[in-house]
């Protein structure tokens, strides 16, 4: 069995802990990044689970913070499920290319802590998606398969990759609106899979919405690009350390609903900016527009079918208050 | 006066130095990172200069580094000089946003290491830009003025911001295309800058010569957004450490040449790959095409007019065989 390990401020300390139930049992050594965890704290989580004198605290009664922390690679897959290629304006079908970003590390933040509407955006949506934490170092070409994907995914995590769409849209490269400080909700639960489990992250259920109406539901078996032909072909490309994070995409029922046609005019590369922010903006403002406001509530929540796997549920409010620090 | 640091691997073994005409003079203290450099390395620097009895070793016979090391974020400005936009099909004018992308920090490779084409790409671009070296961590929106620059631009370094056009612009997003291994040369000065001196990055001129034919020719300060402007706006996104790279894009003739019907053509992204791909490829290799070839010899400088500031040349070959590590 995999553990679920969590991250957590507690007495003004970082600290880590494994879940059980809602107590968190709490690891004595302190880790101060993801990577140094997982170099050296798996065994001491592994041995607490069996240890029943150990300190717990309770999983309400903490702040929890993003189980992955910085710095930290974020490489994102765009586009990956059918349902989101076509709500975006694009052909459904598995695509021949695996379309590849990246977001800022400081985009990171708790799964209770808020979501920060810059004010210069408008159109501010939602992406729940898998992610892949690595559980090794890669600076070089590797195959990865089914087979020993083991080898390069430590754990996974549930994360949502919010999106600025005027931003991202409008200027054409997506870093940009991919990227502002606490667009990247990541956990509570870093699970740690065990070699046995790792076939499971290709059948985890995942929910996410907003102020309790459901808007994204999906299988990761609808991946187009799945997780080892992925982490093969960006091995040929760059490098990564233990704890870096991939996300895999998302699927349907975003807020952004583009035609063909109007995804074609606003990513039009030749035309003016101002023209193009208007077009997007007047026609995705429609009433029932589903964009994210000010203190709608964001609820998410990654599983197995049968329960074994459960990365927990994330719930954070949006807020359009001035961020002077990001974590 | 500013200075000139190098960090080069002498006997196995990596270590900085002060460059005075072509010996190195060593520092004692290893410092691990470049932050670590910034951070701990710039009195001992300093005082290395007036120190006769210093250990010194010959700048031509160390192999030499890239000063800016893993981890660092990247994130680099694109079509920033009007000359490089209208050579891309772009309006030249200043646009109405601050075009950003990365690379991934993989790319560094040192000034006089191969660059390394990858087997599926067919269009291998340079690209000279000045980088601008963050001197402070910013964790929050900061102003950035021309009067304190210097407080965020520790130093500057030349950098080759190499691009496979056939990935970057067909797959549409930038990053995989600009993050090949050894796709960034940078190198090989560090030139840390002196509070007095950091007006003067807004002179420099930029020279890029292939096989020795001058290719790229410009100065600083025909940059559309500037250091201080954007420092500012990235400062209002994202999270940066001390040491991390910023570039501030290239000028006018790399050897993609784009008219503005063939650059909407190929970014469409409503259009299949393989057809915009194929368009591109061919019009690009018509006879006499600046593409990059195994075996070409790029080399790149960037100084000031008087001669007070000199980032020192660049010297890369490239190469097509298979890359194992890269540093």
């Amino acid at each position: 069995m995999g553990i679920q390990v969590v991250r957590f401020e507690n007495n003004n300390t970082e600290q880590w802990g494994v879940l059980e139930g809602k107590r968190i049992k709490v690891l004595k050594e302190n880790y101060s990044t993801l990577e140094d965890f997982l170099q050296n704290g798996q065994e001491e989580a592994r041995k607490l689970l069996e240890d029943s004198s150990a300190e717990t605290v309770s999983f309400d009664e903490v702040n929890v913070l993003s189980p992955v922390t910085k710095p930290a690679r974020i490489v994102c897959q765009g586009a990956n499920y059918s349902s989101h290629r076509a709500e975006s304006g694009m052909e459904a079908n598995r695509p021949p290319f695996n379309l590849i970003f990246s977001k800022a590390d400081s985009t990171l933040t708790g799964a209770y802590s808020e979501i920060i509407r810059p004010s210069n955006v408008e159109l501010l949506d939602y992406e729940i998606e898998l992610g892949l934490v690595l559980g090794t170092n890669i600076s070089e070409a590797v195959e990865v398969t089914d087979d020993n994907l083991h080898e390069y995914i430590a754990g996974i995590v549930l994360t949502n990759d919010v999106s600025a769409r005027d931003v991202q849209l409008v200027e054409g490269q997506w870093l940009k609106g991919k990227s502002y400080r606490t667009f990247c909700p990541t956990g509570p639960i870093f699970y740690l899979l065990d070699k046995e489990e790792v076939s499971l992250i290709h059948d985890l259920e995942l929910n996410l919405w907003v102020n309790d109406e459901l808007r994204q539901s999906a299988n990761t078996d609808q991946l187009l690009y799945k997780p080892a032909e992925t982490l093969t072909e960006l091995s040929q490309i760059m490098d990564f350390s233990k704890g870096d994070l991939v996300l895999s995409g998302t699927t349907g029922g975003v807020a952004m609903n583009l035609t063909p046609d109007l995804l074609k005019q606003v990513t039009d590369i030749t035309q003016p900016a101002e023209s193009k922010h208007q077009a997007l903006v007047e026609n995705q403002l429609r009433s029932g527009n589903k964009y994210l406001k000010d203190g709608d509530v964001v609820r998410a929540s990654i599983k197995s079918k049968d329960g074994k796997i459960d990365l927990g549920e994330q719930r954070n409010v949006v807020a359009s208050h001035t961020l002077v620090t990001a974590d």
